[in-house]
């Protein structure tokens, strides 16, 4: 059965995007400081390109996708990424608005489910396969996920910069709730990465 | 030449402390679930000794050593530790409201600085021997040495809680002029130690 997997990075003060996002700044200002890391080699890089692997499908938010709030209009927005977007992997958009399904060069789709968190969820785990469905970016969405109980594991890649504001990846006062097993942390070139399993 | 050194148990929210701190709750409600490591043993741990074995001299701030803001009044508040307290150090206390030097059994001496963070540090320098100075728990103080460009490590016990409420360790809008490089990374039971150098 596949894990559902919420991976970020985030600031070492808990910011997973910096200030005013925009299509100049999709990662707000300063937020590409957090993915510098991707592009340095090491044993660290190489343990998480090992658990990269497992992935078989990612659910992302709307705000993730991008293109501004309400309907997607006559030329609807075709994400951040260019034709050939980074993930390869089908990918579940979360939204109010319908759109048909759209495919990318290299094996890159977009889905966009209209009827909530099960539903994609649903859809994501049928489409992974048994691989893990990724949360990647939209820490609204993982909110959601883990206040629904749905959530599996937390992967986080804890950058050593400080972006003062942004978005906090972690800000909801009914997160006491949730209780957490540290399962491994791996220390990079310029990130830490850790990992947690969510316990119920 | 002494380090300054910023040294604090942070949850994965970013928390130092829960919320309502009281002298019930001297850590904020949820709060001593951020130091529950400090009772485990194991590998990280001995790491830790080792490095507090370097420490002769501790800051922190009024609210840390508690009883109020204000006057000390006639009865003055002799800290939330007992006769006994566990630093057994030199701790310079930063306030405005003037305070004897207050000594401790077991080797820790409280003395209460007025005039200042870099009158307090000149103090604990002194009296560090050439080993390191701690900022120990005072999220604010730590803020002050940090914008002050005084900070010279920071050392964080990252333990997969949520508080959901409480003082954030890092919520400073300046915090982005501040650049760090990570310094080593040990992972133990139910916590992860980070330690960062603060480059100017």
């Amino acid at each position: 059965m596949s894990k559902l997997r919420y991976s970020a990075s985030i600031s070492l003060d808990g910011f997973a995007a910096g200030p005013d996002q925009s299509r100049e700044h999709p990662l707000g200002v300063g937020g590409r400081a957090l993915h510098t890391w991707t592009r340095e080699a090491g044993p660290g890089s190489r343990v998480l390109e090992e658990d990269n692997r497992g992935v078989g499908a990612l659910i992302m938010g709307r705000n993730m996708f991008g293109g501004g709030p309400g309907p997607w209009g006559a030329e609807p927005w075709a994400g951040w990424w260019g034709p050939n977007p980074p993930f390869h992997l089908p990918v579940f958009v979360l939204t109010h608005h319908p759109r048909p399904v759209f495919e990318c060069e290299g094996g890159t789709t977009f889905t966009f489910v209209t009827d909530g968190l099960d539903a994609a969820l649903a859809q994501a785990v049928d489409a992974a396969g048994g691989q893990y469905v990724d949360i990647c970016g939209g820490a609204t969405v993982a909110k959601q996920y883990l206040a629904a109980g749905l959530l599996d594991e937390i992967l986080l890649h804890l950058v050593p910069v400080f972006l003062g504001a942004g978005v906090r990846l972690f800000d909801d006062e009914t997160l006491d709730k949730v209780t957490l097993e540290q399962i491994f942390v791996v220390e990079a070139p310029g990130v830490t990465h850790l990992k947690y399993r969510v316990l119920r």
